[in-house]
């Protein structure tokens, strides 16, 4: 099941790790490829020390630097690590400046002196570096924790990758739809981690065998913690319906689009449910947006710069969880502080806030984004099942679906949910640490 | 009640349109200031008509520019306005191209011409035109809808000011602030106006009166629609708690800040319902963040540049409505697509991202910032009676809170809840057309 992504990790990967730089700006962390792990580990202790298991460090020697304003830890391994005075200070982890059962900081930023040197420093059996301010305040900090904080690139490289797995895989036409059970993922952490790390990495996995009714989307929300409430209600329920208030509530074909871009954080993650499917039609259709927004850079970068800089307004006006009048401004790539795509060609607002010239440049920029969503070498066409439910990452693929036959009865019906990256990444989190510690 | 907004209104608004700009950067629609509006009045017609309650406009005259690739409208009262062929025929309202049910587009991208030109153009009556397309395709457009979608500057500024309310009063330790009854706010949608509007203009409003026990929070998040689910549930209990998961489940002072800086999309309003008030100690504290956003802009610049630049680490791991582990990278002034104050000293992380040398200058400029957060004439303290709720903009206002004397007993108890400024923005809107259509 997962030779699916193994399968076609090089190729991938090199796409991945040559183009990645090219989209990223601002959070490099988010778009960072692992492929420069081999790189990172022939680098100083300190960044082997940000592995998940490192074993301990041990620190050979501490001196404090620049008039006391900096502390210097040389590693046993080879290796140092540099901290700013006024950095140690505002960590101290002591029992009235953090507040261990919340994990979080005490100390007022009122009362750090952000011109601090430390009074005196001492190396206690080569695990722990023993701070004196001067005020008589002392602080205690482990070589661990001091090693995963080195300030080296390399190793906030590392700790930011540890945080966020920012790996990603990317795919056109050729993907292998990684598949696994939907009971599995509700029963077992590992499944749940397999689940949820390949959706961070491929954008898409199709849990199959759930029961053929609604509400198991909700099971898979408590997954992962809960799901995103928006205007169309907790869960929703995609059919042909008379006066649609939304295009997806009729039997049409969807062109690819992202879901509700008229939300200033639309939802990164989006759960679709097959309950029943109709025999003529209805196949569902997706695209990864980020694979071809390097592509479009690479063919057409004037189009590319236009598509991430021109501010476009989306609506989104009816009734159905509640009334909602929704407006929003996005940037359709946007490859700002987070890497997203927004496009819903139905939603995209008549009114259109830019000077009447640029009108015209922006239509062709959308065109050739648009084309490129559409070629071969880059959709991905399959038809869900009753009982089947995909599980993709809405910020980074485009969705669509073919038209199907209407008549007097529902012939084809999908629940759907949203989710937070936020709660998805959470999980992944946790996941994460539970089946590594297993092992 | 209301000459507390309106009593400082002037020279609120002087600083206020002085200000504005400073902040400002991409979305200027969000802080745009609407006592430029008199100048707008002083426009052509096409800007009078984007007026709420505009006389419908008539049309003199239409014509065709650049080859068919423009129509120009002449407008009787004046003024002239010119419309992108492919911008037309990409908004044709037509059944085929449009779902009114929906009110969203049906024309695929796929489908449009980017450079199509009009075979034909006809004025009928004054009052419409009608463009024919060269494949035969007829639109129709009402010399309102165009006239409001006009694409000059102002016209345009005019619509956004429409679309997004983004008048601002900033204040200090001046403020009186805004106060309503709860129940009239739940049973009038005129008083649910206000406080909307209020709440957006000024960023906090309390609504006094409300039943002191837990669930009254459920209300009012009903009435904008629905509240915001986090990690720390529906809503949720600020009391002194034994193992505080969050610095603010205990007795001592609180330091200013927002709200979950860790999540991506920070809930942009907070609602805090008193239940019961401590006899000693326990004020609530407030302050402008945009306000003195602008403030360090003027006094330090360099700081103000730090400040929102620098990608910051925030972090939040626990267990409350489920465990979690968050993580987050924000910029604690966050001028970019959103302007937003990102800043919460508990949860800012160990984990800090930026070059060693950048540390210190950084912790400067945060230093100055809350210098002048806290500074006498920019805070403004108040003590919450049973029955009160503060509702305020928590991607704009830093709040507070004065420590009090933990005992045996409970003697202090705020609920607590979120709600997305989509949401909210959204019921204002509604609420807007509600009430003016009233009068």
């Amino acid at each position: 099941m997962w030779t699916a992504v193994v399968g076609f990790r090089t190729k991938v990967q090199q796409v991945c790790s040559h183009k990645l730089l090219q989209v990223q700006k601002g959070r490099s962390t988010l778009i960072r490829s692992p492929l420069c792990k081999s790189h990172w580990q022939n680098t100083a202790g300190s960044v082997q020390a940000a592995q998940p298991f490192n074993m301990s460090e041990m620190i050979q020697k501490v001196e404090v630097l620049d008039a006391n304003h900096f502390v210097r830890v040389h590693w046993e391994v080879g290796g140092e690590s540099l901290y700013p005075s006024v950095w140690l200070r505002d960590n101290c982890q002591c029992p009235n400046c953090f507040l261990q059962s919340a994990k979080a900081r005490k100390l007022p930023l009122e009362d750090l002196d952000v011109n601090i040197g430390v009074k005196d420093v001492t190396l206690i059996g080569g695990k722990k570096v023993q701070i004196t301010w001067p005020d008589e305040h002392t602080s205690e900090f482990e070589a661990d924790w001091l090693n995963k904080r080195c300030f080296s690139e390399q190793a906030r490289a590392k700790m930011q990758e540890e945080l966020f797995l920012p790996e990603r895989l990317y795919w056109g036409s050729d993907l292998q739809l990684p598949t696994m059970p939907f009971e599995e993922v509700l029963c077992s952490d590992e499944s749940a981690y397999k689940w949820m790390s390949t959706l961070k990495k491929v954008g898409i996995v199709v849990l199959t065998g759930a029961a053929t009714r609604q509400g198991e989307l909700v099971k898979l929300g408590k997954r992962i913690g809960f799901l995103r409430l928006t205007f169309y209600g907790p869960t929703w329920q995609v059919q042909d319906k008379v006066d649609a208030n939304n295009v997806a509530y009729t039997s049409g074909k969807l062109s690819f689009h992202t879901d509700y871009p008229v939300l200033q954080h639309p939802p990164g993650l989006q759960f679709l449910h097959c309950i029943k499917q109709t025999s003529t039609g209805g196949e569902s259709e997706v695209v990864d947006g980020f694979h071809v927004a390097n592509k479009l850079k690479e063919q057409n970068l004037q189009a590319f710069q236009i598509l991430s800089s021109t501010l476009v307004d989306f609506t989104d006006i009816g009734v159905d969880f509640c009334d909602f009048s929704m407006q929003c401004k996005q940037r359709i790539l946007d490859i700002g502080q987070v890497i997203r795509i927004n496009y819903n060609n139905a939603t995209r607002d008549t009114v259109f806030d830019i000077p009447v010239e640029k009108v015209q440049p922006f239509y062709a920029s959308l065109k050739n984004f648009v084309y490129l969503l559409n070629s071969p070498e880059h959709t991905f066409t399959y038809k869900m099942k009753p009982g089947d439910i995909v599980t993709f990452d809405n910020w980074r693929l485009l969705h669509g679906r073919q038209s199907y036959q209407s008549g007097r009865e529902i012939s084809r019906h999908l629940e759907g949910a949203y989710a937070d990256w936020d709660v998805g990444m959470s999980r992944l989190r946790i996941l994460k640490n539970t089946v590594l510690n297993e092992k």
